[in-house]
């Protein structure tokens, strides 16, 4: 069986081709190779194969996709999106000479959350994470927080806005020293809590520059190296704050790496690199 | 560049040849090729390039070693030897054609701490660790202990005996109910400290049967899956607590698998399985 090893700012997948789907992932596939000590590691594994040849593709089929990320975590189970490995997925379908989008063309992928857009430019990928929201409405907005967040190294409670981005996240915003004192070994805890909770992003955000260097802890997974819809979600938030001058373009810079994230009506991009690191086979 | 993914009961390694020593295993490619997010990931990285190729290597191609394990940790370090390693270092050796020792038959392996002699057999690997010893003496062995291990879960002080099997160890005999109480996501000390720190063994022993129940705190490491020298560290400590009566076999049971432990006058012997998981190529 071959197999690719490929990052986006630090986020880790294995990927394999299955056009016709004869080598389904399952749970025990996807948990066996993202196994970092017993298999080849990863925080997920993503397999290629067509949206005609398998039932959960047959949207994204007919809106024109004609290859599916099917997606599952390390620990096997299912995730329905993610901004860095998509990105991953689109070089991969290159580098396989499965797709060939020219450099400023997009290519549509099929994914559990629907169809997405990505599009080719430069060695980097922008894709669209679609619509967003702010969970507490304008006047949460406006008051800059919707709830508290308790988090290990900072003694006060610090005020948290919730948004969606497909996934639920909660933005608090810091300064440099706090950023730097803060604690994320141990979970921070929000409250009133979310339902399902949420991925939590730890900013400092520069709004005449455009620049925001952040920190996120991943519910599930803990503090991270980088996460795609935390970085759209921390640009949303930054965005909202800085008010109608604010710049719509915004550099997050992350433990990982940096990615961009642009305001496009009522949607947000994601733009970020993708790196194959190698290419190998299963004994 | 071609490399070999493998691990020994859960200690995981990235291989290579470099056979004329044309590409040496610096800090830098260490830590790259071992990194879990942005490289292929491992434990640590071992390179297989002949003795007479390295003024390293000059001692064991004298003693009649064709190979010599270069071998660095997972942040670049160099490594002397390590008892997981050295089998997945000879079932690399195998699998590459680099060399042929028959079932049963032993090769000579050049590492940094000098020549080792490896036994195959029945797809697992016989290890000579040498010669060893209690650093407290027979006093400390009759007595069972010659410091105190403090750890967090459990309450109480733990006596814990001394012993170099060229790196040094602690051994802390517990009941089944303390291993499972025991939590090693904080480091145990241990009183007085040792000058280089030591891995510490926690063990439950069932000196009838010959098992060893083991946890292990590497130092530098944490908690990890397996530690070669660690389970003959431990056999040693069951061994001498068993007196001339008890068996000079042991069969240890790690988080990461099984390996077996043999007293052969003054040098210990560990035997345990080496699985190549992956050949691959990097980018």
């Amino acid at each position: 069986m071959a197999f690719t090893l490929g990052h986006g700012t630090g986020n880790d997948f294995v990927l394999y081709a299955d056009p016709t789907n004869e080598l389904p992932l399952t749970e025990e596939l996807a948990a066996a190779l993202a196994d970092r000590h017993f298999g080849v590691g990863g925080d997920g594994v993503i397999r290629a194969v067509r949206c005609a040849a398998i039932p959960d593709g047959a949207e994204a089929a007919e809106a024109g996709a004609e290859w599916f990320m099917d997606y599952r975590n390390s620990d096997g189970s299912l995730a329905e999106m993610c901004g860095n490995g998509i990105r991953v997925f689109v070089a991969f379908l290159q580098a396989e000479n499965l797709a060939h989008p020219d450099d400023g063309e997009a290519i549509l992928v099929g994914t559990r959350s629907g169809p997405v857009l990505v599009r080719c430019a430069d060695h980097e990928y922008a894709v669209d994470l679609g619509k967003w929201k702010f969970l507490g409405g304008q006047a949460a907005v406006r008051r800059g927080c919707d709830c508290e967040v308790f988090a290990a190294g900072l003694d006060r409670p610090l005020g948290g806005l919730s948004l969606s981005v497909g996934n639920p996240h909660v933005v608090v915003v810091l300064s440099s020293t706090e950023l730097e004192a803060l604690d994320l070994t141990t979970a921070p805890t929000i409250s009133p809590a979310p339902p399902g909770g949420a991925n939590i992003e730890f900013i400092v955000v520069d709004g005449a520059k455009g620049v925001i260097r952040m920190r996120v802890y991943e519910r599930g997974s803990g503090e991270t190296l980088s996460c795609g819809t935390g970085a759209a979600a921390a640009a949303l938030a930054a965005w909202a704050r800085a008010g109608a001058e604010g710049p719509t373009t915004w550099q997050v810079e992350l433990p990982g790496g940096v990615l961009r994230v642009r305001m496009l009506d009522d949607v947000v991009e994601l733009t970020g690199p993708a790196k194959l690191v190698a290419r190998g086979t299963l004994n």
